[in-house]
C-alpha cells in the first residue's frame, strides 16, 4: 500500500505538444502486460539526461548517454528486462531494437535512447521487442497510459502535470516515473521521462535538469542502493513558448522541479513495503553538505528506519545515526531534534517538557517530518525516505519467480 | 538462533594472572540478573584501549578515554543502561560509580575505566550500582561468569582463550565480549575485554591493539549502525613473561588476534536475526582501502543481505551493490565472483558454466564465503557479516518494554 499516492487523475494529465506517446504488449517477460512505451519527439527537441553513477551500468544507459548528443528522435522504453550485467551482447542488443525503431521514423539508430528496466543478468529478448514496435508507433497519446507502461512492481502509476506561463505565452510540463533501486527480486530502477513544450536549449536545458535532480530524485532513498539502470530524462519539444530570458528558465525551472519533486517523493511512497513517508530535514548545518550526509545517515540507518515502522520516537537511534554521519566537528551537545511541532530533542538531551506520547503520537501518521537543528551554521538540506518495514524483507527475500 | 556459535567451554578459559572478576546482580534494568562486573588489575598493568569514533559518544567513553592516561587499577562494567545521550548529569553518575569503586580499591577515581551498555537516554541509576560494588568485588575469577554478565539482548555468551610461549615463557590471552550496534530496541554496544599476563609497555600494547582491531572488530558489520558505547580494552598485567623483543610482540598479536577475531566473529553470528554468518572476501585490488570499500557495499547493502537471507544467488543484486561502492575507475567488466567454490560472475557477466542450483545449494549453508576478485592489484580485504532476516525486523520493531 503506497503512502498517500492516490492515482493520478487523467484529466490533470496536460499533452505536451511535439510528443508522440505509444505503447504495446511485447511480451518481453510476461503476456497481456504493456511493457513497451516509444515517446516520439518532435524535429527541433533538445533533451537533456542525468543517469545512474553506478560503475556497473545496464547496456542501455551506455547507450542513451553517447546518443544523447545527436539530435534524438525517440525514446524508447521496455519493462521486464533491464538489459544489465549483459556485456556486449546487451550492447547489440539494445542496438539491435534502436535499430529497428529507426528504421521505422527514418532516422538513425544513434538518435534514439533506449531505457530497460526488470531482471538483471538475462539477455534481453531483443527479437520480441522490435517485433512490438509498429503497435507502439499508433500514436495515443495517452500519459496514464505511458506511466503504466513502465511500471514494473510499482503498485500506483506514477504521473504528474503544471501548466505555467512563459512571458511569450503558456506551455505545460508532463513527467512519468518508475519505482526505485529497491525492487521485488532483480527489479531494479528508477526512471523517469520529462516533457514541455517550451524551446530550451540543450545546454539551459541541461543545467535546469541537473540542478532540478538534485533536489528531488537525489533528495530519495528507499534502502540506499542505487539501481544500474537509473535515468532521468527532459525533452523540450519548443513547440510552445520560448524559454530564453533568465526570469522565463527560472519559471521552467520552477516547474519541472515541482513536477521532479512529485515523482521523486511518489516513487518513495510506493517504497517497498513502505507504511511511513518521512521528510529528514537537517538545518543550521555549516554547508549543505554536511546537511545531506547527516540527513542521508539518519535515512539508511535500519535501526532509525524500523523504529519509523514502530512509532518509536527512539531518540536514541536518530542522535546515534547523526553522531554517525562523519561530519567533522560535530557537537551532538547542541543538536534539538523535532518531530513535526513536538521538540523531543534539546541540546542533545531529551526536551525536559517532552514526554513520549506525544513522539508517538507524531509517529503514528502516516506522515510525518523529522527536523535536526545542528546549530553551526545557516545551511540547511532535505530528504524523503520511508521506513523498514517486514514486507521490505518479504518483498526482497522472495526467491525470483 | 546463533549462527554456528556454541557456548564456551569454561574448561577452555584459562584464567589470567594479575586479573580479579567479580560479578553481581545490581538491578540496573532488571532484578535477578548479573549486570555488574568488576575486573580488578595488578600492579604495573598496562592498559589499551579502541573506542567508538560516533560524535555521540557515551558519558562512560569519554571518562575512560581520559583515565586511561593514568595507572588504571579497575575496570567497573554495567549493562541495562548505556549511560549515553545523558550530558553532564550521565558524566557527574559515571564518576561516582568510579569514585565508589576506588575508595572500596584505595585509588584515585581517574585511576578507574567505567563502561556501560543497555538502554539510551535514561539516567544512571549510579547509587544501585555503588550499593552492588562490594558483592562484585569478591572475587570469582570465572571468565565465563563474567561473558554472561555484559550480556544484554545477546543469546550465546562469548569468550575465547589462547595460551602461548614467549621466549621467557608461556603466557595466556582471555577475552570476553558484548554484541554489536544493532541490538533489541535501544541497547547498543558491542564491548570487549581482553586481558593476558604477559608484560607489555602501553606504547607497545596500545600499537597492537589498534592493529588487531582493524583486522577484528573493525572487519565486522551487521547493518552498519556504529553504536555510542564501544569499546575494546586490551589489559596486559605484567604477571608472566615480558614480551619485548620484536618476535614476542609479534607472536603476542597474533594471539590477540585470534582472540578478538573470534569475539568479533562471535558478535556477528550472534546478530540480531542472523541466520546466515557470511565472509565478504574482495581479492586484487590496487589497495586495501578500495578492497574494504567494497566489501562493505555489498555486506551493507540490504538488497544483497535479504538476498543472503532467501538463499538467493542473485548476482545482479551483489554486482550493482559493488558498482556503488564509490571506488574511482572500477571496471564492473572485469569482475570474478565466487560463493564458496563456485565461480558465478567471470568479467563481469553470468560464467557459462555456472548453473543456478549450484549458487543455491551453497547459499543455502548456514555459512559461506562470497569471494569478489577486482583483477586490478594485489591487495585484499575481508568483512564478516550476516543476513537481514524477518526477525531483525521484528525485534527492533518492537516497543520498547
Amino acid at each position: 500500500m503506497a503512502v498517500n499516492l492516490p492515482a493520478p487523475d487523467p484529466a490533470a494529465l496536460h499533452p505536451v505538444p511535439g510528443v508522440e506517446l505509444g505503447v504495446a504488449m511485447a511480451g518481453v517477460r510476461k503476456a497481456n502486460r504493456k511493457d513497451l512505451l516509444v515517446m516520439r519527439l518532435a524535429a527541433g527537441t533538445t533533451v537533456a539526461g542525468v543517469f545512474t553513477q553506478n560503475r556497473f551500468c545496464a547496456a542501455p544507459v551506455v547507450l542513451a548517454k553517447q546518443h544523447l548528443r545527436n539530435d534524438v528522435q525517440a525514446l524508447v522504453v521496455n519493462t521486464g528486462n533491464a538489459n544489465a550485467g549483459t556485456g556486449k551482447e546487451g550492447l547489440a542488443r539494445a542496438m539491435q531494437v534502436c535499430e529497428a525503431l529507426a528504421s521505422h521514423l527514418g532516422c538513425e539508430a544513434d538518435q534514439i535512447l533506449p531505457f530497460s528496466t526488470g531482471v538483471i543478468m538475462e539477455p534481453l529478448p531483443a527479437e520480441r521487442i522490435v517485433a512490438a514496435l509498429p503497435r507502439a508507433l499508433l500514436h495515443q497519446d495517452d500519459w496514464l497510459s505511458a506511466a503504466e507502461s513502465i511500471m514494473t512492481t510499482d503498485t500506483v502509476p506514477k504521473a504528474f502535470s503544471r501548466k505555467l506561463r512563459l512571458s511569450a505565452g503558456p506551455v505545460v510540463v508532463t513527467g512519468i516515473a518508475k519505482g526505485a533501486g529497491m525492487i521485488r527480486p532483480d527489479m531494479a530502477t528508477m526512471l523517469a521521462f520529462i516533457a514541455t513544450d517550451a524551446r530550451v536549449s540543450q545546454r539551459n536545458l541541461q543545467g535546469l535538469l541537473e540542478r532540478v535532480a538534485e533536489r528531488s530524485f537525489n533528495c530519495v532513498t528507499v534502502d540506499g542502493d542505487t539501481s544500474t539502470n537509473d535515468s532521468l530524462i527532459l525533452a523540450a519539444t519548443g513547440q510552445g513558448a520560448a524559454a530564453s530570458t533568465r526570469r522565463d528558465l527560472l519559471k521552467l525551472e520552477v516547474a519541472v522541479g515541482e513536477v521532479a519533486r512529485h515523482l521523486a517523493q511518489a516513487i518513495v511512497r510506493d517504497g517497498e513495503g513502505a507504511t511511513k513517508f518521512v521528510t529528514v530535514q537537517v538545518e543550521r548545518g555549516r554547508n549543505a553538505d554536511e546537511c545531506r550526509r547527516v540527513a542521508y545517515a539518519v535515512a539508511h540507518s535500519p535501526l532509525v528506519k524500523t523504529a519509523f515502522f514502530a512509532s518509536d520516537p527512539n531518540l536514541g537511534r536518530i542522535l546515534a545515526a547523526i553522531g554517525n554521519s562523519g561530519v567533522r566537528g560535530l557537537d551532538t551537545a547542541s543538536i534539538d531534534l523535532h518531530i513535526d511541532e513536538v521538540r523531543v530533542v534539546h541540546r542533545g538531551g531529551r526536551d525536559p517538557a517532552y514526554r513520549e506520547e506525544q513522539g508517538v503520537a507524531a509517529m503514528k501518521k502516516p506522515e510525518f517530518k523529522l527536523r535536526a537543528v545542528l546549530n553551526r551554521g545557516k545551511a540547511q538540506a532535505t530528504v524523503w525516505t520511508c521506513d523498514l518495514s517486514f514486507d521490505y524483507v518479504k518483498i526482497n527475500a522472495e526467491y525470483r519467480t
